[in-house]
């Protein structure tokens, strides 16, 4: 299938198009590349070295004689995207293409407001792109676990099915995020569920735990092809953000009790979940929605695992939490229709993290400490990170 | 109490500015002339001339002693809206300031995505400004009973009690909207619930039905009063719009079967309801929802009730939806919290309408019977109404 990776020159993106091509298909992937510039504005680097976009295709052509055409532009420019689709003409559409952090969204107005107006306007610009050049290209659209929340009941699949006063339906999930970067995404399915509704399209909602590992099958083939490895508070998610700081020698910081449980994957389910997705599609007029995750962890088990398996010795630091969360809370989400599609999860256990660790160690020079404290409060409508201001050519 | 109305140039926002301050509240609008500029870029005009805001405000001084204060600005632009919640200091802001038609929102990719990122940023600001200014201010903001859809079950008030699996909790009502304006609703009051629930603020939310009617007691106390009276197909409602062209003798336009059931309300409820949902304010932290109309009618009745309300011949001509909604459907929504708080509903009945009739046949030689056919249409992503850009200083 010809595969459009929007987003592909990020953190899931780019080993998502490398999986894609590996697996056979034609894939291209578009990128503003402002990925980059938050690290400029916030100033962090990743871990691990990342080639440029340009670097990254030219190396994997290298490797394994594919090709990955790279279009560079902006989804909220309607003109970019309308001509991207209609020169692409893709089967698939995989869209990554949004801000992804939550604190980067809490940083202050500027940046909530970014965060939003980039994420809904770019999905609509893709939305109206797919109706106008051909509604049967199937939408992959990346999604948060976090979405939903943490309510009283079982979280399913996107759809809920309710009795009320002697009643029923089937209705959109009930969901109450926890910040405006997560808001956007719920922004997003809402969006996305009527076009499906009203223009007959078809998209697969993904919505993704957190994520933690950074090598795949594809991006160990050559160093240059490494995806990011992000320690920092604004962009390094729980677990990665750990491992680094065990090989730092700095305490694990865990926000509050801990006792916070979110669903997890590793990187490798990750793209291969996208795979399945796209091999099988959504009908057409569907909004589906998979919950993609394969384990549910505590963040203190997360801790507490990695200072088990660290071969040295690491400290635990509960410090007061900067996200307005529930300090306890009933957690129990429904994955099974990825399983039942094919997926064959790999589990966290040491082998990853030792890995994982491996990684860290080669790099852990180019770590900044002070990166690894919380600068972004949600209690607050300005925080002390960062200038006031979105990246000019991300305005 | 001082108030501040956003967007008191409209339909609503007007009369209600005009109701508080007779109320004997101290009043300001603000308001960025937008809805005009609409007219302008439809060749529409409404049927009742409307005298310019600052006249209005000129007038209302003069017949009766009370000044409202006129700020105009932009909501989508944070320095004007955190400089005038900071020198307006309110105790509580009505929020009408947003683009309100569904049918604008889906002429094409350009209006729907700026009736998106004006309504959401536009909210945003303001939640961002209260926060910084005073998190005390009561945000009363105007939402729609269309955010909701046609769920199969008795639509609550904002929120449903769910059991599930055998588990419990109350969750925000799930909302299937049928247009991209009523889905920038929906994101809106996502994100005010998110802010009263991390920075404890408080906001009502007024799921509104169709409004009808166009006179309120302030507004008939001078002719330069006077608010809009729409019959366009893109921004006339429906009551509204059939009664101009049962005055024009053309015939009442009924999209579909007719069968499609709405909540509604006299216009003179609305600032009533808003009246009262002031004087009695959300708690600090509470993010409350009030289903905001009276009586529940089909498309097809209120065509029937002014068919034969209507001292002359009407026809009624069924014609195709342009819009993609359900024909048969369940509905039937709570709407009790406004009549717990005093409402006292004005019921539709033949004294509205008359003094409607007579109002539109003072006017009618000012209807372009053009206007009433439908231009919009769902299906497709770019219609036939309008230029394909949206007025410059709104974009």
């Amino acid at each position: 299938m010809r595969i459009l990776v929007l987003g592909g020159d990020g953190y899931l993106g780019w080993p998502t198009a490398l999986h894609l091509s590996m697996g056979g298909h034609d894939v291209h992937v578009a990128d503003n590349l402002v990925r980059r510039t938050y690290d400029d504005e916030l100033g962090v680097t990743s871990l691990v070295p990342i080639a440029s976009l340009e670097r990254r295709v030219a190396v994997w052509r290298q490797v394994t004689g594919r090709d990955i055409p790279a279009h560079i532009g902006d989804l909220t420019d309607p003109v970019f995207t309308r001509t991207l689709v209609g020169e692409v003409r893709p089967d698939a559409i995989v869209h990554f293409a949004e801000q992804r952090s939550a604190p980067y969204s809490m940083i202050d107005q500027a940046h909530a407001v970014y965060t939003q107006s980039n994420n809904v306007i770019g999905t609509l610009n893709v939305l109206y792109a797919i109706a106008d050049v051909d509604p049967t290209i199937h939408l992959v659209k990346l999604g948060s676990m976090g979405e939903y929340g943490t309510p009283n009941i079982d979280i399913e699949e996107g759809w809920l099915e309710i009795t009320h006063k002697g009643r029923t339906d089937t209705v959109l999930y009930p969901k109450r995020p926890g910040s405006f970067y997560h808001l956007s995404k719920v922004h997003d399915s809402h969006n996305i569920e009527f076009a499906c509704r009203t223009w007959n399209l078809r998209a697969t909602d993904l919505n993704q735990g957190i994520v933690y590992g950074q090598e795949t099958d594809e991006t160990r083939l050559d160093p240059e092809l490494a995806t990011r490895f992000d320690y920092d508070a604004v962009f390094g998610t729980v677990l990665n953000r750990m491992v680094i700081q065990a090989v730092c020698g700095h305490p694990l910081t865990v926000y509050g009790s801990g006792h916070q449980v979110r669903g997890m994957l590793d990187i490798r389910d990750t793209v291969e979940c996208i795979r399945l997705a796209i091999e099988h599609p959504a009908h057409l007029g569907e909004f589906r929605v998979f919950n993609q995750f394969t384990e549910e962890f505590s963040v203190l088990s997360i801790a507490e695992l990695i200072r088990l398996t660290y071969p040295g010795a690491v400290r635990i630091a509960n410090i007061e939490n900067p996200r307005v969360e529930a300090a306890e809370h009933y957690y129990h989400a429904v994955h099974s229709r990825l399983v039942d599609l094919g997926l064959e999860p790999h589990r966290l256990d040491d082998t990853l993290i030792g890995s994982l660790f491996a990684v860290a160690e080669r790099h852990k020079e180019r770590a900044d400490p002070d990166l690894f404290e919380p600068s972004v409060e949600w209690r607050a409508t300005s925080s002390r990170v960062g200038p006031s201001a979105v990246p000019a050519h991300a305005a």
